[in-house]
């Protein structure tokens, strides 16, 4: 991959969030109104595990993308809210479940919301939520609100099969790499542009801002998977090492490993088996990471999904929101650059 | 409770759920088809799995309701078809959920689909199956009965959960506990009768249907929770103990620890305390389950449930499938009885 990215303002630094979510303001507020509000239930758990993880987490990139898709495409309403508390439940409920796959099979170190309410609570308050996300989006009366996000949604857990059914196959090329995280990751940004889009009245924009989803979520992903072993220089902000100790296979290590001489290939297939690996080996990983070129080349694959993301908008009328999402791409990578 | 059954037919015998299936055998086979083909996925895990679940069980009882909701109301269509499939899914995405919660919490053996693909496949693939009957369900073009479904789902989830934080409160009220029955299995039920009676045109039945089938849930979950402790007599066909091993507070429990000796609370207190239960426990239990009257309590409990369901029926012009429901409620409880 060569091609780079041409930024058509400065390189966003750490206020770029602060100037996007001032341009949503409103629209973010209504939508942290509901997360709490239709989370809310007699049965404590609920609320409390939904509060804990909601209010925990997050930049709200998945509300941002909806909302500013309805807004570029015509303007957001209270369909809109709905559609992006929905949005954010279906993502909230996949983080619980992941939670639970990961740990259940690599008996793992427990995270917050498991070590507080068990794998039985993962599971069922993520259902509770899934299902919560479904009775918002029926409040749009929208059926191809409803049809986008239920189609994403078994992507989703076909993507994330997929990757469960892939696990130790070390020699996985690239391109089903990619299509995994499109099914696990991209197809929810691309379903919350889209739907964004319809939500707004903007039914000819719906085709350019969902591509613009999708190849948002793949550069939001590969980075993510980037700074998981540092980046390409030092390691910023996120801990490291996760997805290694988990045994997860990710672009970097697929391309060091490609790259890599014998000796190189088999310290790979024994370190990325959570039984045989060592303490001492996440140094290794992510120095031969860096000596290959993977993470210089896994940065690349990135910037040129944002890159092409921030293409798409150009079939967007010209405005703040359209300028927003364009900001939003770089932002994605700037956390790696 | 003293009311009983006044059947308006003979005692249906085992052949019953022939007949029935009978009735419905064209509609049946349609939703036998879209079982297996909208599990269709090129992830082999997914057919593999939901092939295994949903052919190894059952009488398909979610589907059957439907089907005869929605002729009773009017008739069965294609959009009765996407529907009743969409409730078997998401029935089999809760038992895939169920397996996980169960086995994860107490430590148990491990059942059938869970020993062939683990945790992680139950909870996955339970996530496609419940995405895949919301596309279902956007196929009957029907707002009302996504409406409906995803109201349901949640209450399930709801329910699921409320069960959760109940475990290991032994005293908790009968009340209580047919509140989480209600939620966790009877409103699958009413759901399905409901939005089978809108799928087949008949509005005006709905209500009568819904109430038809929330008590039809009711009796059934009750009589699956006597059988698990072998009914009043003897102990027929289903395995018994299975609730017992893993701790779970059912109205068998409930009823006979609340009728106990101090002794005999203090010998439920340990024997339901899956750490402090000893093998030997389980034919004590059975014991005092008779010997309180408990299991005939909880048997009248049930058929009390089913008198109410089939009591509903006369508010719908009669035919076949009226009859139909009304043998199907015996057929419930007919299994301990």
């Amino acid at each position: 991959m060569t091609q780079t990215l041409t930024p058509r303002r400065p390189q966003p630094d750490g206020s770029a969030i602060d100037a996007m979510q001032a341009l949503l303001a409103d629209d973010l507020a209504a939508v942290e109104s509901l997360l709490v509000a239709r989370a809310a239930s007699p049965v404590a758990m609920i609320p409390d595990m939904s509060g804990y993880i909601v209010s925990a987490g997050g930049k709200r990139l998945r509300p941002m993308v909806t909302l500013a898709a309805a807004h570029a495409a015509g303007g957001a309403n209270t369909a809109t809210h709905a559609l992006a508390t929905a949005v954010e439940y279906i993502h909230t409920a996949t983080l619980l479940h992941d939670d639970v796959v990961d740990d259940s099979d690599l008996r793992r170190g427990k995270r917050a919301a498991k070590h507080l309410w068990g794998n039985s609570g993962s599971i069922l308050v993520g259902d509770f939520l899934f299902a919560r996300a479904f009775t918002l989006m029926v409040e749009t009366g929208s059926l191809d609100i409803l049809d986008i996000l239920s189609h994403a949604s078994t992507v989703i857990a076909e993507g994330e099969v997929r990757q469960l059914a892939a696990q130790g196959r070390l020699d996985l090329p690239t391109e089903d790499y990619l299509a995994i995280i499109e099914a696990k990751t991209a197809a929810l940004f691309e379903a919350a542009a889209r739907a964004g889009a319809l939500s707004g009245g903007g039914e000819s924009l719906a085709d350019p801002l969902a591509a613009y989803g999708k190849n948002l979520g793949l550069a939001f992903q590969i980075v993510d998977d980037a700074l998981d072993y540092g980046g390409t220089t030092a390691v910023i902000g996120k801990a490291v090492g996760d997805d290694f100790r988990e045994g997860k296979l990710t672009m970097p290590v697929i391309i060091a490993r490609r790259r890599g001489s014998e000796e190189e290939k088999a310290f790979w297939d024994r370190a990325m088996n959570v039984e045989t690996q060592q303490e001492s080996d996440l140094a290794r990983a992510i120095h031969l990471i860096r000596a290959t070129g993977a993470a210089e080349a896994t940065v690349a694959e990135a910037k040129a999904y944002a890159s092409l993301a921030k293409q798409t908008l150009n079939a967007l009328p010209a405005s703040a929101y359209r300028d927003m999402l364009d900001t939003l791409a770089d932002f994605c990578v700037s956390r790696v650059s």
